[in-house]
């Protein structure tokens, strides 16, 4: 290999080293995760969110950097949702991300609920109102609603927006879980009647399953949201969230009913088939880049990211093997792989003369795409491949002739194992409590812990205040048996409740 | 028709009007552009754009809404560019909203462009710096670039982003040509050597260039921007510009060569493979939502928008014609057809009960699709089709044998009568100016004037305001000779100038 480097820049002119280093560059992609994950897990997925280039950190307080991986995975999702959001009939729209301080005003719980997170535009004059950067946008939308919406006919009206969003108070900032700017999608629907609004609330759940499930493979649990933790102005709240591995739970998604609040604050109504006016029923949902971080700390290791082939925006990484008098003849056979996977995959032939192959299966196992393929001189002589799976190590020689169904069969694989893994790590933490003691405990431990809950506000208050931060996370849906008293304050449980720190 | 409504609003329950009718709420969806194009462009252009359903008003000054049926046509635009970015090797990538106040003072010219149009956010606590909203991402960006770009083998580095954009001083608001936020795309990419990053900053004006002719069927003009009207912080600003048939000129897109001013600013510097440290060279690029205004005012007409079929949201919508007895078979045919179709056109079948033929007919031409396929009992009794064509209100029977080949082809002929009338229309416009008598008189009539000019700011400056406001919009590429001298000064002219007033 320093053979071929120095040949290779034998090519450029060389001139002496005359300028001095700047400051504050690193020496080198320094790659290679220092931490294990079970070890120091914030440390390790900070680790992995940079060094796997997903992110960066950036000069502004709680703000990063996007960077091209992590984008195109946030690309991926967008590609699969917006397609199920047209099926659904739901169309695209894009509203101002300024909202008048007046609007915050008219529906008193949502303006009380964003108040501490909401940045302001710095006023040039008095004769404008003073506005705010979205910190969601039910308010800006629901005006515009009142002047489009008159009648029946044009009842059901769904929208959806991909946009960024403001919350400024921030104090746990975490690449992708918490920043201060995120991108997400936000839905926005008007029905005639409570019951269809109610039931496009839970197909909008349901869609968000299926998009962790399938897609994301990451195992969640659909809920209600207590009356304490849903959404601002909401009537209620369902949720998807999940377990990660470090015992935090993450809130995946939400869609809320909110009823006809705002219909009435914002004074939307109807002519109604019956030829009254009606305030319409509505509700709204929304997931953010936040999923990119639950992708990485479910599924990464110690080596660093482990991507679901669904969302990888490499399927496939080639890396040729040769020495100088092999070089030509693999370089060429990795070509013609390359050529014939790319109809079919995303793949990447890492042909750069400059990194050894090892150096290259560290790179790209920090990145986490799903499999490796190598081509080395025996393996053109045995017109074969190696497949190597990121998710379990698993190497395997596979005919050429078989390369493609093998490949198929194999992506789909890595994505129902690491399901399936998920899975069974969030089934073996989700434990019982029947009382505070035992709630505690489970949740020191990195479980999740189902118990019988009352209901109330100020008991739900006093439990986070007593147990220095659990929250109530849902209560799961068609939830058949309420066994028990409150596991705080032994009046009687109105309901089950997943407990756990979140994120 | 009438018949038909009867019938039909009598299968619905009828209940007394008991509720008054909310204040406020316009009384039908009043359709119809209700002044000629040629008679008052800017008011015909507002109320395209909002009867279109284009987009809406907001409450935030000079801030609109794109609705769904815009935002529809900005994703058409995506969807091409964003194929065609992935071919030339540019990656999407997300930056923060938000520019350190002290970035700006970094760049003395960038800052000093910018400045008035910048808004602020309001400072929550004096330990923060003070924050702009993004005007344009150069700063933000090569913050991150500086960090990032260590050795030429991490160049070329291309990135783009698509985002919003807040530049807050707007004066003549029109929606999508002139707004306080907007969306648009923005590249930024860095080179090793002058040549690669001059050669690219065409490359990407070629690239609008296509965009421009191809989808949006808009002739433009490819220039140099003079000095006076580069970009801040540029070293030479290439444009495509396209004169509106109002006589304005629209900006379509720029793209800049930054050459090293910003490198040196935010100290982005590389390891060469002469293994010394150079400042790499750079430029950016970007077009915005506004090329849906210049669709709106090129190709529409006195019934309102005209699309071309590239960057229709719909291709084709299918009217049904029948009375009671002949409904349900028209129904079944026309359902048939839209089957039939939506394989490879976006179709819409408009088989509302509640509006006649002559209503559809009117409100599908104000939205501009580009054909209208009518189908009644004779059109299945002779198996075929009635199409429209709504460039030039054609109108012919099709046996439904030949329908997709002939709604292909007739596509494809729209696409092209749009680009040439267009085309027709620039060409009669485009006159030459000896002085500045015939300069102001061209641009009085309407025309873009090419005038010899000196090249010099001041005088440019003057020019501007002797004449109310006439500027210079391009340089012409390919310029071969120069004849005269400066139509204002007198003094030896260095180029020949397009003239006119603009967007």
């Amino acid at each position: 290999m320093t053979k071929q480097l120095e040949d290779r820049h034998g090519e450029k002119k060389k001139q002496p080293v005359k300028d001095a280093k700047p400051a504050g560059k690193p020496d080198a992609k320094s790659i290679g995760i220092t931490v294990k994950k079970f070890d120091d897990m914030p440390e390790w997925y900070s680790q992995v969110c940079l060094k796997a280039e997903l992110a960066d950190h950036s000069p502004i307080k709680g703000c990063m950097v996007i960077r091209p991986y992590g984008y195109a995975i946030w690309q991926k999702i967008q590609e699969y949702f917006d397609g199920r959001l047209k099926k659904l009939g739901v169309q695209n729209a894009y509203f101002p991300l300024f909202i008048p301080e007046s609007f915050f005003a008219r529906e008193a719980q949502h303006a009380e609920g964003f108040k501490p997170e909401v940045a302001w535009v710095e006023q040039k004059n008095d004769q404008e109102e003073k506005y705010a950067l979205r910190p969601t946008s039910e308010t800006i939308i629901y005006d515009a609603y009142s002047r489009w919406i008159r009648s029946w006919r044009d009842l059901p009206l769904r929208l959806n927006q991909w946009c960024n969003i403001i919350r400024w108070e921030v104090k746990d900032v975490k690449m992708f879980l918490r920043t201060r700017e995120f991108l997400w999608q936000e839905g926005h629907c008007v029905y005639e009647s409570r019951e269809q609004c109610d039931k496009e609330t839970y197909m909008v759940l349901d869609e968000y399953e299926k998009l962790s499930h399938d897609i994301l493979a990451v195992p969640i649990i659909k809920g209600k949201k207590t009356e304490k933790e849903k959404f601002a102005g909401a009537e209620f709240t369902t949720t998807i969230e999940s377990l990660m591995p470090d015992g935090k739970a993450l809130q995946m998604g939400t869609s809320h009913t909110l009823s006809q609040g705002f219909a009435k604050s914002f004074d939307i109504n109807y002519l109604g088939q019956d030829e009254k006016y009606h305030h319409p029923w509505q509700n709204s949902w929304g997931f953010s880049t936040r999923l990119i971080g639950a992708i990485v700390l479910m599924h990464g290791d110690d080596k660093g990211l482990v991507l679901p082939p669904m969302i990888a925006p490499i399927h496939i990484v080639i890396v040729p093997i040769f020495f100088d008098k092999t070089k030509e003849r693999v370089l060429e056979g990795a070509k013609k792989v390359y050529d014939q996977l790319s109809k079919n995959f995303s793949v990447k032939l890492d042909d750069r003369d400059e990194y050894s192959a090892g150096w290259k299966y560290n790179e790209w196992e920090l990145k986490g795409v799903p499999l490796r393929l190598e081509i080395g001189p025996r393996d053109l002589d045995a017109h074969q491949v190696t497949i190597v799976r990121r998710d379990n190590g698993a190497k395997e020689a596979v005919s050429m002739h078989d390369m493609e169904a093998k490949i198929s069969s194999t992506l789909a694989s890595i994505q129902q194992n690491l399901l399936e893994k998920a899975d069974r790590m969030v089934r073996e933490r989700t434990v019982h409590a029947k009382n505070m003691k035992e709630l505690i405990d489970e949740v020191a431990s990195g479980n999740w812990a189902i118990a019988p809950f009352c209901g109330d506000d100020k008991c739900e208050a006093s439990l986070k205040d007593e147990t220095g931060g659990i929250t109530s996370r849902c209560i799961p849906l068609h939830d058949k048996k309420v066994d028990g008293k409150c596991v705080r304050c032994g009046n009687v449980a109105s309901v089950n409740v997943y407990f756990a720190k979140a994120y």
